[in-house]
């Protein structure tokens, strides 16, 4: 079952259920909040029904490479279901990670870390764009970095590729979506007293993206004017 | 001596120095790099002349109440000049806190901090506009929270006269210039291995504020295009 | 009704309600969160009794001076208690800030805002004491700063107490609690798409003052000895 | 010339030039500040001398694959020792980037990341570590990621050696120094504008590991018992 996280998931399962046979299991593969999948797991398992949750990782290349799969529930319906999952990943690339929850849990962080590194290759490129040194060649860089740097890995060959359609971004706007994962990861954190400043300020940074103003900056260009009497700005 | 910091102030104090007689004594009032202080007041020791630094804070209601002066240097220069910023500052408000350099040091922190507490207010405001609660008046809300709460402060009372002149600020632009001295405080910071993270988050939303797009946001919405097939938004 | 917030206050209220007449009306003024005070409020309506949220600020020193009330819920019954309301807060220190929940959420807010602006003291004080000029008094700058500085707050006066006591501050631990409400704040900004970097910074940092180690700061030396074999501290 | 970057680097220079010929050209390999490396071209070309500064990343790792080169300076210089570059590296591991300094340049930007990415990686496993799913296996989880999933990178294959060795890391401490080129990395966006959020709190997170306690939450501290009451932690 690979379908938007929430209430498509939710009332899909809930049709579903009365469908199936004691025994059955049910492979939930989108990026569903890992408590609603316990819960949800103990729901079903209360009909004798098995529910499985696979993160899964890899985008639109998975079709090419494999998908990325991380899977919690059952060991034996793992088990049984293995060849399933060694078929859709590459050699390696899934594995039972924990009980009930526990594979959209790590498929949780391992998406608050893209939002990090996406967040830190992002702000590398900008100081690079804003330089003196005005003839960098973002995406020779990008590629030159591949080849042994520290910094070297997947997005960073993507980064080569769009670099290649249009080395200066110009036809992009800056605006990103986040996809609720980020949000939980950072919740997560919160959850559990884990300083995650850089998870934090990646999501953060994705909500400024998609404002055209900022109250926040409104409320101290006001202030600025009153005890300085700085100049403000005025709306266009 | 009350002029911008940089240029103008050191050439100034270089044209000015051969006009003095030993044992004078020059305030230099603006917001310098306490560094070039420290410098230019060693280069006037060696001519028998005086610096003292006094970082001023108050904004433009220093006029009406008094300005609040830090003040480095001579103690003697000090002491002899002591009934000026007597007449300056309200009661209590000058002290000599350090050696040359020390006036525009404290007053560089006090910036740092100054942009810290604007940015929280922000921040703050900005969740109250963004509620459910979709009455909240902001005005109010400000004037209620300086009788006796912990957050009263005489920036939250000039919050009050922003909101009053316009409750949803709708004319001020999101737009907010720094001074350089929240720079230094940062870079202060770095200096001596000083986490502080809320002075450099400050400092960086207002670069943020000003910029019309976020080249480390393109490189995000490039890359997840890349690896996700999701969507950019294009520039209008 | 003042009480820690959660399940206490939760089970009082139910042992509480049936006890009372229809018309009664109870006040709330523990540091709940809002969206509990809003369903607890529709509980006790269906059963004719009438729930006040009061948000509560000004710690120990309101008894001396009044207590800053936020208040949510029925104006009807705001009315009725004013007199209560009025007793207990300094001048013009409480208001029907909006229906129910709202008092505890704008008391949230306050306490966001309270995590960042202490956030912002304490990073600057840290740049004092790192600082060269060792001979700066972190009292005196307090006093010195509440007289007309763009800084100054009531915050800023019990640092003048604080450090009266005890210069630096030797005999405290940096070990930071949090009552909740600013999680709840960072949440609720994250929940409402806001960049709150200084609120969440603030509570980040809170965490990492209550750790012995960091397990981030573990990964990363072990992770530096991999690449660059940089030597890694043992633990002690 | 692979040296420290600062006083040694520049006093090899000093003595190395008059040793040399005109035309001769110098390779400073180490971790210098880009614009020391600007200022020392030019004073080396006005000897006749040619400085090309390289950026060199891979850790001890370039031993077995070779390095990753960023040479900054003259093209024709470049184009003279490329033999040599290509050995040092793998194939398309080296690149000319720009004029002089343009190789410190970008290799100041790369540790940037660098510092961004290993923090990402840190938090994400600092939450796996701190969840209620206890048995989560990092090393398995780090090999997983690489096959296939987002967050591939090399760094992450270097997690996979580091959790092998110790699961927990236990024998570690989580202190980590920074190299310098961090700092200016952060320093660079601040001289440009760039808000730089991840760079910048990577760096903090390393100066807050390596601090026993923290002033800026002792202040915290002090000041909530000042105006709460509440418990401070006693220095043991």
């Amino acid at each position: 079952m690979s379908l938007p996280a929430g209430e498509v998931t939710e009332n899909t399962l809930t049709e579903l259920a009365p469908l199936l046979t004691a025994g059955d299991v049910i492979v939930e593969t989108g990026n569903s909040f890992y408590r609603d999948t316990i819960r949800r797991a103990e729901w079903l398992a209360r009909q004798g029904l098995v529910l499985l949750d696979q993160g899964t990782s890899g985008g639109i290349w998975g079709l090419e490479i494999g998908f990325n799969l991380m899977i919690g529930g059952s060991r034996e319906a793992f088990a049984r279901l293995e060849p399933a999952f060694a078929t859709l990943a590459p050699p390696d690339g899934y594995l039972h990670v924990g009980p009930s929850g526990a594979g959209h849990f790590v498929k949780m962080v391992h998406n608050g870390i893209e939002h990090g590194m996406l967040q830190a290759y992002g702000e590398g490129f900008e100081i690079l764009h804003a330089s003196d040194f005005t003839e960098l060649d973002l995406r020779a860089i990008s590629h030159l970095w591949n080849q042994g740097s520290v910094v070297r890995s997947w997005l960073l060959e993507l980064a080569e590729r769009s670099f290649e359609k249009e080395p200066d971004l110009a036809s992009i706007r800056g605006y990103v979506e986040d996809s609720g994962e980020g949000r939980w990861a950072v919740a997560e954190a919160i959850d559990k007293d884990v300083p995650a400043p850089v998870l934090a300020l990646s999501l953060l940074m994705r909500f400024r993206s998609r404002q055209e103003d900022s109250f926040a900056a409104k409320v101290i260009a006001g202030l600025r004017n009153e005890f300085g009497g700085h100049a403000v700005k005025p709306q266009e």
